[in-house]
């Protein structure tokens, strides 16, 4: 068989699967909350009962992962994502579990009026439809995202990363038991079973069949789905965000806020990852900050204004900052620092070099707080609190799909609700046009 | 200068114009109601104080035109459709001055509430931030969509079709010169000012500058944009709607919902395209529904089951549906039929070979009415009224910029609302997260 007739054999088979997603996507969208939770809880029980082939076919992915950790090509914090524990596998069902406890996404109608002529309108929360997940290493999202979308009444196909491929495979085999023991078709849940990145291509072009595509990975993965799909995407590129100390910034709180910002978990998209201070708390709010954050590991990239007001008492924690370091996305323990004349100015700081993802201003004054609100237009804007509470769960949105980066259908934390969309239900008594 | 040469100047330019759009948008975001109102009456104004110049250029695109009429490479309709008539323009300016009455679709919090730990978190209304509009022919579109954007705070990026350059060119430089008076940069308006296709790709790539793209067209258009678009796309396809006549509809009730869904414009995308009917109903009410179509001019393409039941009574006006008649968007006095055993067997068909766009069922039956409203997801769903109640001013949205038939962000005519998105508005009192 050439190699052509493999590709053309991989393609029909997505395709297949798009349209069987499709197909049997009105099931799930008019089931009852009690059968999608029910579905969801049966999920959960098909995981405990599949264990043994689960952590078997995941034992086979590690040891190919650490081949190529010994050979050098692979990070060793790779196989750590990679590895199913008995932990690992705990908190899915965990979280297949709590996710029966949300609220329903579907059915509500949060709007409805009368026209004129007596038509009633309503706006109907509905299931997307099918939902495509894209995502890299961690097998345990295979039973996140897909739990998700079922809770949502949409079907589902996930193409997860080629490296967990036998370890996916086993996790969904268990869960579409689950839905079919809870009267679902186990089609609303289908895996693109193929490690070629063809298979991925392929899939987003299935606009007739698919509604929404999320990829969950690094830059690369989102860049290459985003330029390469013909259905709509939500993305979710990087976090440069500020905390910028106002004039009147308590010391005590602005010290905790920016630690928690930085130092708590550097590595996520919610972390702070540029300081700006009011020039008149240059030189005592600053230098009391710039202690804490070196004390914590943290090197400051400080521009000039920063570097003068620190007087070089940090030594080689604190270097000049480039201009590429007030773009930066650092996701480690760095952090540029620059001071500013005042809220105009951070505002213009943070338009011309964030990412619209979150921003914090710490202050005591009234009218710089509302004035930072209304007009810093990120996605998540906060006064007085770390920016690392960016985040589904620590907004109250329930279980989290992730975080919109652009700004159509979501923006910010998404939750259950933002893998929903809404018709118009009219009801009438023979209304014609005129 | 070659034509390389030409084609790089020519992308600098719309580099440097959306990036102008991104520049010019936080003052029009944070601009209050009071101003942005001031600017539509002043670009009303505009418009009528340029009202010379527009229709000479107007009548020079319309001169050229008219030539490719005259030598057969363009229909005459075009012309029409081109023409900035005095009535046209009275038009423009109307919708402008109407638009000032809508309320503000930004500001609004519609959900606020309290964490445990006592962050304040609100979703607040704010615009999208730049939103490119690329369109045909009509160039009062120019002004409409302008003025939709920037009713919501949104600067605009505007590309006309080519043949309606010079009165576009006339309408924009009229509308920036309203903008300024209000005291808003005329930067918040770009006109693309080339009638080269190359400008359209390169807008598409503008993914750093431009938040939205809306494509207002033929389906060609329509499929070019979302192909090759870096920028999230609103797209509308096509309407191919359904009537469904149940058991217990009433006669003249259906006869006159019909006629008006298929007869009163049949143009346009919320036009009916399939009518269905109860087997029950197949010997009483079809034939009569039929006869009213067919005096009104309407050809009938009738499956199987209609063809017996209408026994070829209406001569060449009734002919055998093909497959490819059911899945048709017509936008002509033609409509398929079909015999349906019940519910059931509609909703199905309706999954088949529907778009998604607007489906009306016609009955007594309470039962079956709700089973419709809830199982059909198409974008508006109706009972008992047409289907040409599918429209943003039908439904009372206030002015319209489009009707998206895809799921993301809006499904359904779109309004005001749909040119926004909402950020996360979080007041605290010094928390961090544990």
């Amino acid at each position: 068989m050439s190699d052509n007739q493999t590709q053309s054999d991989l393609q029909k088979r997505i395709i297949k699967q798009a349209r069987a997603a499709r197909l049997a996507a009105p099931a799930i969208a008019s089931s009852p909350l009690e059968q999608r939770n029910r579905a969801l809880e049966a999920m959960a029980q098909a995981l405990l009962d599949h264990r043994g082939p689960i952590t078997e076919a995941n034992a086979l992915d590690v040891a190919d992962a650490q081949k190529d950790v010994a050979n050098g090509s692979l990070g060793a914090a790779f196989v750590d994502r990679l590895t199913l524990s008995e932990k690992r596998l705990g908190s899915m069902v965990s979280a297949l579990r709590e996710l029966v406890a949300a609220p329903d996404p579907i059915g509500a109608e949060d709007q409805a009026w009368m026209r004129p002529n007596g038509l009633r309108v309503a706006k109907r929360r509905i299931p997307l439809g099918v939902i495509g997940i894209i995502y890299e290493a961690r097998p345990n999202v295979t039973s996140d995202a897909a739990a998700l979308c079922i809770k949502a009444g949409n079907a589902v196909v996930l193409k997860g990363g080629r490296r967990a491929l036998r370890s996916n495979r086993a996790v969904v085999h268990a869960l579409r038991q689950g839905l079919e023991a809870a009267g679902l078709p186990a089609d609303v849940l289908q895996f693109i079973d193929s490690p070629q990145r063809q298979s991925v291509q392929t899939l987003l072009e299935q606009e007739d069949y698919v509604d929404l595509i999320i990829p969950r990975g690094g830059e690369g993965l989102v860049r290459y789905v985003s330029q390469h799909s013909r259905i709509p995407v939500i993305k979710h590129y990087k976090g440069v965000c500020h905390v910028y100390l106002d004039a009147s910034a308590k010391a005590q709180r602005s010290v905790d806020i920016m630690l928690n910002a930085k130092v708590q978990r550097p590595s996520v998209c919610n972390a702070a990852e540029t300081l700006l201070v009011h020039t008149s708390r240059a030189d005592d709010l600053l230098p009391q900050v710039a202690q804490a954050l070196v004390e914590a590991g943290v090197t400051l990239h400080a521009d000039e204004r920063a570097m003068a007001a620190l007087k070089g008492r940090f030594g080689d924690k604190c270097v000049p900052a480039t201009e590429d370091d007030l773009y930066a996305e650092y996701l480690s323990l760095d952090i540029a620092v620059a001071v500013v004349d005042g809220l105009d100015e951070a505002v213009a700081h943070i338009q011309r070099y964030g990412s619209e993802h979150t921003e914090a201003i710490v202050t005591e004054d009234y009218s710089n707080a509302e004035a930072f609100l209304n007009r810093v237009n990120s996605s998540v804007v906060l006064v007085n609190a770390s920016t690392r509470f960016s985040d589904g769960g620590q907004l109250g949105l329930g279980a989290e799909i992730g975080i919109s980066t652009t700004k159509l259908h979501a923006f910010g934390p998404m939750g259950l609700k933002e893998l929903t969309t809404t018709k118009f239900v009219i009801r009438g008594d023979g209304q014609v046009r005129p």
